[in-house]
């Protein structure tokens, strides 16, 4: 049997087809128009499926279930999205309306806690019976898979690590509180953080940009710059500060690390590696390897496939 | 069938036999005398153990297990104690000695996590599915229940909450960190506040307390005294920072609060109840209740009990 995935971001929808192992076997994709409106939205989301099973040479039944990653989250008693800050979306029920135009089980989940899945089937944490997953990018986002399950909550509202306040009194946060984790560890904190050193020290190459952005400070740390090695220090420090939470509470076997600033590579697991040796609560214990996801922007159509296996 | 339970503390050692409701049928204790050193201290545990079957009326063949809960962990790989702090215990292995004495199946667990099994079998998480266990005292202390079962991690480093760090770069923790939770939400941190509150303020009623502990500082703001009023505003919402991390994070179904600090009642979790619905992320979505726990200090013989069932 196969698995659809549909992957719906800000700016483009994806549909894949996925075999039992987690592979993709087509792909397509087509702008989200978020503008269009909801309904529209999630009919062009249908159809994009049934033209992946078209692509991959299947038919629809030999497909098992559709899967959806939103940016948002589903609320379980009534199979409907609240909302979806990104896409402009409240109460929509997304399940509803798909199988308006295909009759097949469908499921809904985040797309962080998506993409956590497809690294748990097919991607760097494969076999775990725990792991978290984290995404880097605009803001963090986050999964949890406990006993080879992915965990979110009682009431559907866990893994939102990026919102775990790690310096209270800190930055305002988009959630309304301050100090948030993502305001520090996302790639939107690196900007900042870089834009402001750029400002401090004029001799910095972070000036010679146009505009900073995190490969800007990360490609001038990189180059031995000293503001820019200060705030990438000063960002693992932050990132590392949120991983050894993450340990110490639930301690997970890996920690998947993904999303546009791990595209640092080993640059930037290494220090965040070695300043978590130093926190960790339990230093004698073995803990979480800390490595960099693997399937990157197929993640989204592989998990949502799987949501149905 | 019965079960006891081995509570053990860094003042006393406490043991019980319980049934298979969580009911306590006997209760006996002594004291630790640590400075014994480890190898007298287990025998005695092992004793108490079996004159808390004694006075239960019952004999060890009614007895399924015994479990015992330690202010530390056990490594899973070795089943020994690789250090208990307060105990000054290293390398201790508690399961091999304490069978040298009574031939029954030992289970070992951290003493949070214990209270957190006794509350989720007996106390009020009973019945959760999920639940987290927060002891407010000297430290932090925490428990976390997932589908059930108590869930110490893959390595068995989970679960030490008060050791999430909320104040990124704030007070220098005993773990060697700065800014873990527990420096602003345990007894010690209501005692170090009030304390320089008092200092600030002759006019508080702080003042007249020869030693400033908790419950100097609660009974002050239950009074009305303005410095005291201000001290517990500042402590709840640190402790709400930490809960609406729990909540963002594995979202359980109840978070319930122990510990010499859970005396304070309702005047406690009212206002951090008020804080938590401002800082929950999903604030349209229910989440954890926040409630006060129920077994008080019978929670450590009745989980290191249920260990075993």
């Amino acid at each position: 049997m196969y698995y659809v995935g549909v992957d719906v971001g800000g700016t483009n929808l994806k549909a894949g087809v996925v075999d039992e192992q987690g592979r993709i076997i087509s792909k397509v994709d087509c702008p989200t128009q978020v503008e269009r409106g909801h309904e529209a939205v999630v009919e062009n989301m249908a159809h994009l499926a049934l033209k992946a099973i078209e692509k991959a040479g299947i038919t629809l039944d030999d497909v098992k279930s559709i899967g959806v990653g939103i940016p948002g989250v589903l609320d379980p008693r009534t199979g409907r999205v609240p909302f979806c800050t990104n896409l402009g979306w409240h109460d929509v029920p997304v399940i509803q309306l798909m199988q308006k135009v295909i009759d097949k089980p469908i499921y809904v989940d985040n797309d962080a806690t998506v993409a956590t899945l497809a690294e748990n089937v097919a991607g760097v944490s494969a076999g775990a019976k725990s792991s978290v997953f984290l995404t880097l990018g605009t803001g963090v986002g986050g999964g949890v898979v406990i006993d080879g399950k992915v965990y979110s909550g009682a009431h559907g509202v866990g893994s939102e690590l990026g919102h775990m306040i790690t310096v209270a009194g800190g930055e305002k946060c988009t959630c309304g509180n301050r100090g948030c984790w993502e305001r520090y560890a996302s790639a939107t904190a690196l900007i900042r953080m870089g834009t402001e050193a750029a400002k401090k020290h004029p001799e910095s190459i972070l000036n010679k940009a146009e505009n900073i952005s995190a490969k800007t400070v990360i490609d001038a740390a990189k180059a031995g710059d000293k503001a820019a090695l200060e705030v990438f220090d000063e960002y693992t420090e932050h990132l590392a500060v949120g991983l050894v939470n993450i340990i110490n509470f639930i301690d997970p076997e890996i920690i998947a690390i993904g999303g546009g600033v791990s595209a640092a590579g080993e640059f930037l697991v290494k220090p965040v590696r070695e300043k978590l040796a130093k926190k960790v609560f339990y230093k004698a214990m073995p803990y979480a390897r800390v490595e960099l996801a693997t399937l990157g922007n197929d993640a989204g159509i592989i998990g949502a496939a799987m949501l149905g296996r």
